[in-house]
């Protein structure tokens, strides 16, 4: 499976299951997927379901085929006998059109419901650009498909903030799961590890969850201006082209919200978050701070206080030889105070660049196998 | 929730809920509970149950009753009708007898199966002692809950090193659950971690995984000699009294051969692991590689070789800097190396007295959670 990115410029896809496959349909349950925003992410998650095509099958009774794509550039693309992953994945090129008549059918809908709809969604992978203030358009997207009876699996931190109560019920009640396991820590599973505590409480947490922010500071340390060292993140990939929400600590405290939002089970505004990003820092100051032993790191925290949350994303100065401190490049770092467990840290290094779209994938066994009765 | 290992001395508990509150039982199913092993665990795992009675009840609808609680000194006793808590607590006194008999009636079996099916067990939670070499008893009393009809909970790592597959596979036919989470790092969440990794290959994994040894390398280093130190660790409640199978690695090979055997599905004998323990190490030896910046630690290390593992348990010199270093008490460490996440990280930082119960309490919720159909 390691291989999915790289089959993402070589093509060579196993197809997605046909609708041919009905002698085992009464034993394997085939869903129908669609994808919406095509970037990076979905489109790698389309690979590593061709990849694992035959594990999913064999280990957990799960088959697909891909109904539904859309995105700004190809609109509400719909393929209700499935869109083969090799066709769709040669979208990656820049020949979107060709790539996309290949052997396709592929009317368009105009709106997400109707998509929807017409694609007979039993899973939608919603992978929009983040807006931080409003989490739309994703809350309407996942909204719409929970009312169409599908699976809403999100790598978009937005909603939860803004809406997880409603969606978390809104899935309750129609029996459908709301998953979002790639929000926070590139898909590393904490929001399925905390499901897996029945009955625990979760005190607080501190940790570091901005890898572009991480990269940056690291780069400053050496000497480089910040724009230099964001340049330079940018051309390892791990970085937007905009950098804002990252820079200005938006990315980090959405996350924390995310965190407090489910984890906690406390509702919390982003703006109830004391939140200081890292443009104020010099790279003297990081020189500095790093040859003093007590390096700068962005730092998540939240505390209860109360039957509130106290919580921020600010600078931090942390010891050198504290595990904050070892957290470089792209790694990240959450550490849990919980009543049964006083200290539960958890530690991803480098992570892929599939490691995102991989946490999409786990929501879509999570909520299949789950749910294998309801058809 | 964290109050429940002091309750233990103060017997001030909620009663099991009693079979009475049939009204609910068609909504809430009532669970017969059997304990095999009433030292500290599972009476521990009592207090937490009781302590935790209304969360289980109203947020994952389960209740239960205590039924049947064997060990040697009690011998197999059976209450249909449910044994209330506070009583059974009270068997932690010397007053055995009399705490048995305030208002209980617990009649006598002589063997395991009898006592599982007077008792109409649903649940088996499982924790006497290990014997490294054979899984039993452990492994007779496992194989008898699923063949019952329960699920088989465990705190014993000896029957999924001798028996994992066979054990797995008979869970599966009679539709039960098989789950052992305690074994490993006192019941945070590890194989239940994995159960959420669909489709990921574990390469290898190291880490410290014995308290005990930790402790004890800890105090050498300040100079005690082992004999010493070893009793430190037996009057911080952390240390058994015969502490052969820490000190010798048994136990750490026992966890890293059980860690084998489910998340890497390669079968591998405890002679195939390069064992060694800590006995020829002296304070000297131990103060010098501190102060060189090299302390020792006892590792658990796992790396697939071809088809197989090659694994070892030995002292090894961890630079100071490493997080493994760190690793101070009776915190632990697992650190993974998977094709999604190249290293993915778990410490646990002074782990509770309760959270090895806590774990068979969370193995509880899973079992009968994702089984809420059967009946």
């Amino acid at each position: 499976m390691a291989e999915a990115s790289r089959r993402l410029s070589r093509g060579h896809l196993a197809l997605a299951p046909s609708p041919q496959d009905s002698i085992e349909e009464t034993r394997i349950r085939i869903h129908n997927l669609c994808f919406l925003g095509f970037g990076n992410v979905n489109r790698t998650l389309v690979c590593l379901l061709a990849d694992c095509e035959a594990e999913l099958r064999d280990r957990y009774g799960i088959a697909y085929r891909i109904t539904g794509i859309a995105s700004r550039r190809l609109g509400w693309r719909v393929g209700a006998k499935g869109l083969d992953s090799a066709s769709l994945v040669a979208l990656n090129s820049d020949s979107i059109a060709g790539g996309w008549q290949t052997g396709v059918s592929a009317p368009h809908t105009s709106n997400v419901r109707d998509w929807l709809a017409a694609a007979r969604a039993d899973v939608l992978f919603e992978a929009t650009s983040l807006n931080v203030q409003t989490g739309q358009p994703a809350l309407d997207h996942i909204r719409a498909a929970l009312e169409h009876g599908a699976h809403a699996i999100t790598a978009n931190k937005g909603p939860i903030v803004h809406a997880y109560r409603e969606l978390r019920d809104l899935a309750a009640a129609r029996g459908k799961r709301f998953l979002f396991e790639s929000t926070v820590m590139d898909g590393v599973p904490i929001f399925s590890l905390f499901d897996q505590l029945p009955a625990i409480r979760l005190q607080g947490f501190h940790g570091i969850l901005n890898s572009t922010t991480n990269v940056i500071l690291g780069e400053m340390e050496q000497g480089l201006a910040l724009d230099d060292a964001l340049k330079k993140a940018q051309a390892l990939g791990i970085a937007e082209t905009d950098a804002t929400n990252d820079i200005d600590g938006w990315d980090a405290a959405v996350k924390t919200a995310a965190l407090i939002t489910v984890l906690m089970d406390v509702s919390i505004r982003l703006e109830d978050i004391a939140r200081d990003g890292i443009r104020d820092l010099t790279p003297q100051a990081l020189r500095n701070a790093r040859r003093d032993g007590w390096p700068f790191k962005l730092v998540c925290r939240a505390k209860r206080e109360g039957a509130g949350v106290k919580a921020s994303v600010a600078p931090e100065k942390v010891l050198a030889s504290s595990p904050m401190a070892k957290i470089s490049g792209s790694s990240s770092y959450l550490y849990f105070e919980t009543d049964i467990f006083p200290g539960l840290a958890l530690t991803e290094e480098n992570p892929g660049l599939s490691a995102t779209a991989y946490g999409m994938l786990a929501d879509f066994v999570r909520s299949v196998r789950n749910h294998a009765g309801d058809s």
